[in-house]
């Protein structure tokens, strides 16, 4: 059996628009990122995709992205698990900071490794960073030494991966069709692993913002290459193809001073 | 330990707007609808409310209240139970008409029976009628016996109560907040079973569209009486008392042919 998988990012969220680096801050989605995720959904119905289930994380811009995509796909019925673990990559310090600020300061290379080096992580917040998660009271149920102060993405697959063999793997396994409504860094993480993609590879794959990338896998969770992946990965993005290149490439180039 | 409960009916709905009998058929909120749910989360955030759990049914316009009631709270995290059994009350083959042409048709009082009798059910709707619930793939999953064709207030209270007892009960008595957002009949079925209203007396309460309904429930879950509640009901309602009473009497007044 083929089991078809779809992953989207979050829309555009106001710290997208403003540069700033995000992580666990619960930012809304701008008015550009709700119409993404309306286009997505429309995409999606057009194209005949259903789903049984959907999983998002803990942070408003993934769970708004995934309720938009279902009202417009007319699913809002179906059930929606939000978990923490499939939260975007935890910034540490840098949470709030401009991306093109930080550069300026840092200087372009040691935000490159900040924010694509796999296994260097960021500053760590302490206890009374303006940001720290352990102060939110969505995250009282989890035990405090498991709330990061700080992640790469080395640290970001080590939790997103638990999830997804404990919860994620056996829905789809069960033959549900599922979407998983998440973020650059938690999706960066699971395509790493379904695709087994190097430490280094991954540090190139940059995934636009509200765009469905749709996996065929095979009855052991594998990837199945189809005609129109997007290398490295074996999923395909939907839709049009020179948009989904121009917006990878803005993703890319945030990083930058200037 | 006082348990505290929130129950709200979904605003305004595009065929309540047009004055027609939706039952099942998913209509989504009107931009009045919307509105509603948002001020609602407004005055239960600015309240202090928080919730820690959602229960809603499987239509739409009772699932976006939920989301939008969530959403102004800054609570869209937290877990939402969708399920049909707090559907509306299957209207049958009233499903799609007005309901200002079917009392000029059948007079006032036939509708009066359909809208109000506690045991008298509406006409059935056949397999193949329009709105027939049996063809929509989200009642899939339901033995095809147990999809209404029809119901009078007596039915939907003998299928709300059962998911009352195995899955709402539970989970308030665990010490849980609840918010449930539903239909103007199927909570109407819950704060009968609450108040022990009778048969005739619940004829006369009308939920309006919108406004939380704040219950206290002892540790057996009976209804503790509180100030300003609403009478016959120990709930009360949130907000401005005076609107209040005037949407309930429109919506007393929608079943007359003018």
């Amino acid at each position: 059996m083929v089991h078809t998988l779809v992953l989207i990012r979050h829309g555009e969220s106001q710290w997208n628009k403003e540069n700033r680096f995000c992580g666990w801050v619960d930012q809304p989605l701008s008015e550009t990122g709700e119409g993404e995720a309306k286009a997505a959904g429309v995409l999606l119905k057009n194209e005949g995709y259903e789903f049984d289930l959907a999983y998002t994380s803990f942070l408003k811009r993934a769970i708004k992205t995934c309720e938009i995509v279902l009202e417009e796909m007319d699913l809002m019925w179906i059930p929606v698990s939000k978990d923490w673990h499939l939260n975007e990559r935890m910034y540490g310090a840098l949470q709030g900071l401009n991306k093109a600020d930080t550069a300026a300061k840092y200087g372009d290379d040691q935000v490159l490794i900040w924010r694509r080096s796999y296994d260097t992580p960021p500053p760590p917040a302490p206890e009374d960073h303006e940001f720290y998660p352990g102060k939110e009271a969505k995250y009282d149920a989890i035990p405090r030494d498991q709330i990061p102060r700080q992640e790469c993405l080395k640290d970001t697959v080590e939790r997103v991966l638990p999830y997804w063999n404990s919860e994620i793997a056996p829905a789809i396994k069960s033959g549900k069709k599922l979407l998983i409504a998440a973020h650059g860094n938690s999706l960066r993480a699971l395509v790493k692993y379904l695709d087994d993609i190097s430490d280094d590879a991954i540090l190139k794959v940059n995934i636009p913002t509200g765009v469905p990338l749709m996996y065929h896998l095979d009855d052991n969770l594998r990837p199945i290459k189809m005609e129109g992946s997007a290398e490295p990965l074996s999923g395909k993005y939907l839709g049009d193809q020179d948009a989904i290149a121009a917006a990878a490439a803005a993703v890319a180039a945030q990083g930058k001073s200037k």
